[in-house]
């Protein structure tokens, strides 16, 4: 990934800014998923790096913007001081801009040899919905707004559907797409992959009860003390993990009716459950 | 355009603020030149409307996001309140986030009778480099070190080429794509809207030393009381007219050399000329 942003005739200290975050790591959860997706198709990973890339490029300038200061205001991330600490705020913005633009480049960009034409389109129209004002910034104007107030659970659902969601979605349904998948398992592996969205976001919320603070990086309690509307706060710790189930074989339901080996996906949704950070 | 943003399902405040910087006028430089290309070429304008509204989502886009605390810190623009004077940063920096995903999403979303799918990959393609880290996003982070620095001409050249002239050479490319003319005419359109870009910079600079306060609104002389380089200033500003002369001609040769009727762009670059704002 970090190669396709050396090879840009770009200022440098714009390459380094989008690389600093780029390579802060985390679970790299979208392009597992991508790639077990495809592999579940029965293709080889190696083709969908370049659109794994274009999804961590998204989910990583979120992340930048969302630490400004006028926004979540955070100076560490995974440990490491956040992109505006380092690169200063402008820059920071300028970074995550120039990523989010970056990553339609790099869909149209695609060998021709690997995808066709049509599965272009289809890869850039979907990741344009899930990461722009109908999905995930969407999702987080939602949830700004929503900080200021109690959420019923519908209204917390249409955040994290959108927040978190529709981008692990995307990671999903591009790698059908990739794979030349049928409009039907398209549409299955679409519900699997938002019952699993919010699993993951119940599970994250469950864990900043219960988890480690060494291990998920932050002060355990930390959503308690600001007052954000979580799962736990709503339904209770054990209504949650109910919750959590729930989505859990609701996922699996839908997966069990796509053509694929199911193997590597039903690794990931397991991890999700089970991961303590 | 404004029917498209009002059209979205998403947070009505995101909409307001999309819809609020795209409401506050301007020129409308970009989508007029996309226009006066595809009426050269023999096309009425109709059916450019969806990626003339792209275009101008993302210069309004980068007008947000430049006017933010951390970069220019302006209140005003085109004499109204700056975008997040009136929605705050946070709604502000997630608004042009959500106009520059979108810009990508409306032309992805282009009627498959009005153009072709390859048509529609290379107007995506070619409006991420204009827009992301080698076009416009690029030439903001060389601008903003640039302004610590007295610069060369080649400097400033390099700066205003991408910070301004990508975006307005894409316009004029977008429409000859639309238009499906010839690779030998887009190559000859380019070379021409790259003169006419920094022609229109050009005369910027000049405007800011001889323009009227009322007309260019905001105060005259303010590029050389903040000490930014200029054309004005490195070349003195009888040899800034005529660097800017010697752009418009070099621009008008480039256009001979496409078969098209060229009516239109002239007049356009006459008004770059003569414009007193």
């Amino acid at each position: 990934m970090y190669e396709y942003v050396e090879a840009l005739v770009a200022p440098q200290n714009l390459k380094n800014a989008m690389l600093y975050s780029l390579q802060a790591g985390g679970k790299r959860l979208r392009p597992m998923l991508l790639f077990a997706t495809m592999e579940g198709f029965g293709l080889t990973f190696e083709h969908g790096i370049p659109v794994a890339s274009a999804v961590e490029m998204i989910h990583t300038y979120s992340l930048i913007h969302d630490d400004l200061p006028a926004m979540d205001n955070d100076d560490f991330r995974r440990g490491k001081p956040t992109n505006h600490k380092v690169y200063g705020e402008a820059t920071a913005i300028l970074a995550g801009d120039a990523l989010l633009t970056f990553a339609f480049q790099m869909i149209s960009d695609l060998n021709e040899g690997d995808v066709t034409l049509s599965q272009k389109l289809l890869l850039i129209r979907e990741l344009a919905r899930a990461a722009g004002p109908e999905g995930m910034v969407g999702g987080q104007v939602a949830d700004m707004e929503g900080e200021k107030k109690s959420l019923s659970l519908s209204e917390l659902e249409y955040i994290h559907h959108h927040k978190t969601g529709d981008l692990l979605s995307y990671s999903i349904i591009a790698g059908a797409i990739v794979a030349e998948a049928t409009d039907k398992d398209i549409e299955n592996l679409r519900e699997f992959s938002k019952h699993l969205g919010l699993a993951f976001q119940i599970k994250d919320d469950i864990l900043d009860i219960e988890g480690s603070e060494e291990a998920i990086g932050k002060p355990v309690g930390s959503d308690i003390n600001n007052e954000k509307s979580t799962y736990p706060k709503l339904l209770g710790l054990e209504g949650a993990k109910k919750k959590l189930a729930d989505h859990i074989l609701k996922a699996k339901e839908y997966l069990y009716k796509v053509s694929i080996n199911s193997e590597k996906l039903e690794l990931l949704v397991d991890y999700i459950v089970y991961r303590d950070r």
